[in-house]
């Protein structure tokens, strides 16, 4: 019902009863129920139909819900009302291997100075998106490898007990294809892949308007596919993965060497006296006509192409959506995508499969995280 | 209900109606209407647990399901009980360039042979697959490379109006996971990968006891996915596809050409006066020693595993199933797969995942096609 009242927005009890199959007594009952949780409340009159114009009833405009984005050096808090949208959001940076203590510590410091700014006249839930493999049911992390420290650490239970309210723990691409699946440009959508391009490369992966966890949740962990037989050594301690070839990391010490051995003036002159580039500064140069930029850039778009060209076979999804920062290198990134793509897969898979920029962008992850504690405590929706 | 007759065995009414929250007095009258219309049967008494015996029921022993597995070469039938348990089993070379006309002809005429050798006391639904993507809602063909003259052609209303009872159409690769999944070896595994090692190469995906069929039924399509940038020409017309490097028919290009060069007296030898080698001869001179034999089969292991490597990254299954004719070359197969499989896949998603032979063998396709009618008909179970 409270799915419903957000899909749909305010409507009269009659048509949320026969929505969800309840008599006329009972939907009164259940609806008391709610507005004294705090969940449901009053919202005018319908337009008369010729009889009695019925009461409506809506959402709790106050209502609030809190997204946690745990990246590897970012840390995003969303706060968003009932219907998923975003009333207020902050961003900062962090560095994943300063640990679970520091880094939620510190998130629930932010979330506590929303508070004291007014942004959460009620907390309803927390969600909260790690960069690593997440134990859904368990509420922790499993082995994640940017992550020392934070081992089978008790992430979710951490909130539980300092916010005291309903918490949910997933892997943060998962969060960001919840986020475009609710809210952005995969609306519609029941199959598709969102593939994120970060410090590494992650893959959320949804079927039937279900997020598809694997059978210990490490599914769309597509950056350790390997492209190559050898390769720059990744964090893994592997060669080959596609992420030691193109992700911001990659890009980042890509550039930096190319600055330092001067093939490139443009990318030298960007670099300065700094320690290294990172992606966007490959987008800055690359936009200026660096070719040596442009070339790093569709390089790794023909590496992604070529792994996802074997996804889209395997998968047969509908739509790719592309986020994370590195996503903000845009068109020509995207063209080397395409371009692998439909020249690899079979055109039965590629006829009709759109592949497009993250709507949501950089709050696909807490509007995600939202949703997907939201879909708990409305207990209802695709996921989990 | 009948699904959870075919899952549990005889039980009494009693125990029945709490399994699908049912009064007695509704229990009485659906077994009533099951049993006129031949689905059930009574059983005999329950042992006594100091009340009255209560009456068991059962599936009726007369139900019969027909699976019609379409190969590229090869023309399966079976017959099952209602408990999935096959009860007769015919196979016959065919050429699915034959066409639809002939080859569904045939099919029919097989299914009438069968019932007039008294193996068909009902016939209460057919499952057919076939070796290419299906529209699952639309019962015909999509597009399918390697079955020229099939495109659209309306598979599921052909059987329909020649046998009168209610028929679906899939995948054969689809079914041939379904039959593993109901009665094989991942009975108790709601994430599995089933790969077809035949003429060419697919794979049936399970998540969550699902079949995914993405979203225009060529999900599991991994034939076609590019192992290297050159190759030999695949049937789609590319070059560097999986099963232009490995699969029956490259197997049997690969092996002739080895027999007539000269490089293996073991093949020359089994070549004879022959036109071609099979993937057959090739497993016959493997076990003889030949180290060109065995070099064939470890190559394509090993691209094998590379590609499937990828694949449990991205969807993290809990169980690799390896069926289809050339699974027969077993273990030294299977040894390189999982070795490129263990070698290349992030431990997370490999350290418990079992890489096994079907336990179905030839039979998977024709029981998981009975498997998905059955489905249908029971109006329940976890498929489509």
């Amino acid at each position: 019902m409270l799915a419903s009242l957000r899909f749909n927005g305010a409507q009269a009890a009659a048509e949320l009863a026969a929505q969800v199959s309840l008599s006329r007594s009972k939907i009164g009952q259940e609806l008391g129920r709610l507005q004294e949780l705090g969940f449901v409340e009053r919202a005018g009159k319908a337009a008369s139909q010729g009889g009695r114009r019925s009461g409506l009833v809506q959402l709790s405009r106050r209502l609030r819900f809190v997204g946690v984005d745990i990246g590897a050096t970012s840390l995003d808090v969303g706060v968003t009302d009932g219907l998923l949208e975003l009333v207020a959001h902050t961003s900062e940076p962090i560095d994943i291997k300063d640990g679970p203590d520091a880094i939620l510590g510190r998130a629930v410091e932010v979330i506590d100075k929303l508070r004291a700014e007014g942004h959460l006249p009620a907390l309803n839930g927390v969600g909260v998106g790690v960069p690593g493999p997440v134990s859904f049911r368990d509420g922790f992390t499993v082995s994640p490898p940017i992550m020392p420290g934070w081992d089978r650490y008790p992430v979710r239970e951490h909130f539980t007990q300092q916010l005291d309210c309903p918490v949910q723990l997933d892997n943060d691409v998962n969060l960001m294809a919840l986020g475009e699946m609710y809210c952005g440009l995969a609306r519609s959508v029941p199959d598709f892949l969102f593939v994120k391009i970060g410090t590494g490369i992650g893959c959320g992966i949804v079927t039937g308007n279900r997020v598809l966890r694997g059978s210990n949740g490490s599914a769309g962990d597509i950056g350790h596919i390997a492209v190559h037989d050898t390769g720059p050594v990744c964090g893994c301690g592997r060669t080959g993965c596609l992420e030691a070839w193109f992700s911001g990391a990659s890009l980042s010490r890509d550039a930096t060497a190319l600055a330092r051995g001067g093939e490139s003036p443009g990318l030298h002159e960007l670099l300065g006296d700094r320690d290294a580039l990172t992606a966007h500064d490959v987008g800055i140069a690359m936009r200026h006509g660096d070719p040596q930029a442009l070339g790093l850039v569709r390089d790794g778009g023909r590496r992604l192409g070529r792994v996802l060209a074997g996804l889209v076979n395997f998968a047969n999804p509908a739509m790719i959506v592309v986020g994370g920062g590195v996503a903000g290198l845009g068109h020509p990134l995207l063209a080397e995508v395409r371009s692998e793509l439909y020249r690899r897969s079979t055109p039965l898979a590629t006829s009709t499969l759109p592949i497009a920029l993250s709507e949501l962008g950089e709050h696909a992850g807490v509007v995600g995280a939202a949703a997907l504690i939201s879909d708990q405590v409305f207990g209802a929706g695709p996921t989990p």
